[in-house]
């Protein structure tokens, strides 16, 4: 029988003793609980129904802000974005005044579990949907695979411990707005596995689909089933598979459909003056998402500007829900405090915020927006293969967090 | 064919237009999603299977705090605790400085729309599992059918519309803490509608189970199973049958087992020294349920005592999410400001505030503690027996509410 390494690692103070048989972490990026919910009323999703009787699902609580990198980061090193300093997609460096994408491993405060798994003997391995992703996941790591679907053509064995990845999966390279780009990287988890280039393994899916459709939409529910096909592979290749999300998704739009923005800059322009800038942090490449309209935003104030007043004017605008300084911030929301600006605000479960009207090109949201960042996007789904343990089904009912799910398959699945 | 006054009717600012057919609303106490979810996982709720493709279920917000009687105030109001005055399962009545339980309707200040349902000439009928509700769910109403399955066998036909419920139903009163005290309540919503003896019906079961029940328990499993037997016959009578909760359910205890409490009062004593008074609005005569432990409370303060400073310090306490003081809690939680206290304190997921230790009898939730009343219970899900038409169906992508369910069951469905 083939034999995987069960010796213990610990990354960032918490210890992980993985079990003799592959292990694949799965983020379904974007799944609210009611994608789920639907696709298994309709029986697409066999694999999972059985996981609910014979494993676990459950519900986990995600970091703020719920946006892909934040959470990401938090999975891959199982502690909250105070610790790792991954605030959002994209932020304002203070050391340098530059708005810039918060993609390099560089930005990352804390060690990957990956590399310390990597370190005691595993074969590791990442598929990343979007490119923007893989440095921050490879960090640390010298010998296993990261590749992203977005960018499969261009892995070379040298800086991606793979060639020619398009024909080891089986597929071309997807187009990144695609159920595709997804489906690509739960594809690749699983020839990684079956073949034993890798035996543990994060797949981390990209949410074009939740953007764009409702959960009882067809594109929708024939994604999912296609995700349960995957998860199905997984689990016969003998992985114990873990599988969560980033975040939620709600739509946040008006009655007729059009985004429901809050335009942050403009609004303490146009009452406190000029010398405000609200960054969003749910910005990033991928545009036709989201148009840069989450339910998240940060607030580089003025030197002059009285921040208690502004807070509290900031907290009676309409849509908002929350509005923290700095410091409580760090303390409520586990955030990096130099890269939060002055103030963080976020906003309710069907509104978004912006920074001017000039500044988003809405002409993909236009008709529909559902997007992330808030408290309302905060729950996610939280799965494990196979039974737990009773320590950690007793676990299980604590504030279980989105990036315990390493620390469940490792540590928590009956023996 | 039978007919069913189709009359539009107002309460509080909004129209219900009735179909014509029998209504029934169910109140699913305690219901967080993932009783659903593990029921349906297991095939036990066959027809909100069948719902959930030819229907509608989604999630809605429910009011705070996420109590009882609070949530089924606005439920058959349709507006939020501001509105309805409501404020919890219990309060410091400021008019005589007595603590006193929130059951009568001399509380309640806006008129529920069953009222205005009946005076439009339906005939309207409220079974609830507690009798605690049955005064408030009753208000305005003149002819209808209302009563308890607690006092089912106190029910007289001047006093609540009906004479030897027992009889009627087919079963003896049942024992509060248990399975059966909802499912007489449903039971009794059936023969009300099969026997046209009322086609307007509210129902609201008893969250015993989900007290002290995980969602993969039998016991649990077993309930929602019988609950979705009655849900089938509802459908069958012709009914349109709406479904949500007053608010979800979570684990509140340590690793232990133990309840996860914050002694509110007894820290505020230490530190500030006498004269605060912390009131439980989760509080009721059901103890067994969660022994006064919930996720919310209020504070009244000493006039002598530094609110901000106050409000700070618990908000630095361990296991404490949120705090506002009156104004913030108006405007951010939709509370009546004149009874709630100078300060609202939410908890974590987890955890649970608490009065001083003395004052608790832990003895039913020693071993297990699930309660309620926070964020974290405050989506519960929202279920609508058949399809929404194109208009409610845009609403539905919207910020639902609970208190919205008879709003979608009259005006959102086809015709």
């Amino acid at each position: 029988m083939e034999s995987f390494s069960t010796k213990p690692f610990s990354a960032n103070g918490r210890e992980y003793c993985p079990p003799n048989q592959p292990v694949a972490v799965i983020c379904l990026d974007g799944s609210a609980d009611e994608y789920l919910d639907e696709a298994l009323a309709r029986n697409l999703m066999p694999n999972l129904k059985q996981i609910s009787r014979a494993g676990y699902r459950g519900m986990a609580r995600g970091a703020l802000p719920s946006f892909t990198n934040v959470n990401n980061s938090s999975i891959v090193t199982g502690v909250s974005p105070e610790k790792h300093g991954i605030s959002g997609n994209f932020f304002l460096n203070p050391e340098n005044d530059e708005e810039v994408m918060m993609n390099s491993a560089a930005f990352l405060r804390a060690d990957t579990l990956l590399a310390a798994a990597e370190a005691a003997g595993r074969k590791t391995g990442v598929v990343t949907a979007k490119e923007k992703l893989r440095d921050i996941l490879s960090a640390g790591r010298t010998n296993g695979i990261a590749f992203s679907a977005e960018k499969a053509k261009e892995a070379k064995k040298g800086s991606h411990g793979i060639d020619n990845a398009e024909q080891y999966v089986g597929e071309g390279t997807p187009e990144i707005y695609s159920a595709d780009a997804s489906l690509f990287v739960l594809k690749a988890g699983c020839r990684l596995i079956e073949r034993g280039d890798a035996d543990f393994v994060y797949l981390s899916l990209t949410d074009f689909i939740q953007h764009k459709y409702r959960p009882t939409d067809e594109t929708a529910l024939s994604f999912y089933q296609d995700i349960d096909e995957q998860l199905g592979k997984l689990m016969a290749a003998g992985a114990v598979v873990g599988a969560t999300a980033d975040h939620g998704m709600n739509a946040k739009q008006c009655a007729d459909a059009s985004p429901n923005v809050v335009y942050l800059e403009s609004k303490l322009s146009d009452e406190f003056g000029a010398g405000f800038r609200v960054i969003l942090p749910i910005t990033d490449p991928y545009v036709h998402h989201h148009g840069a309209l989450g339910s998240f935003a940060v607030v580089h104030a003025p030197s002059s500007a009285d921040l208690v007043k502004v807070m509290d004017w900031i907290d009676h605008l309409e849509g908002v829900t929350e509005v923290y300084d700095r410091e409580t911030a760090v303390r409520k929301l586990e955030l990096p405090s130099d890269r939060i600006g002055d103030l963080v605000v976020l906003s309710a479960r069907n509104v978004v915020i912006g920074k001017t009207p000039e500044h988003h090109d809405l002409s993909h949201v236009a008709t529909g927006l559902r997007s992330h960042g808030g408290r309302y996007e905060e729950m996610v789904p939280f799965i494990v293969s196979e039974a737990l343990n009773p320590t950690y089904r007793q676990k299980a009912d604590g504030d279980v967090r989105n990036f315990d799910i390493f620390d469940f398959v490792t540590n928590g699945i009956q023996a």
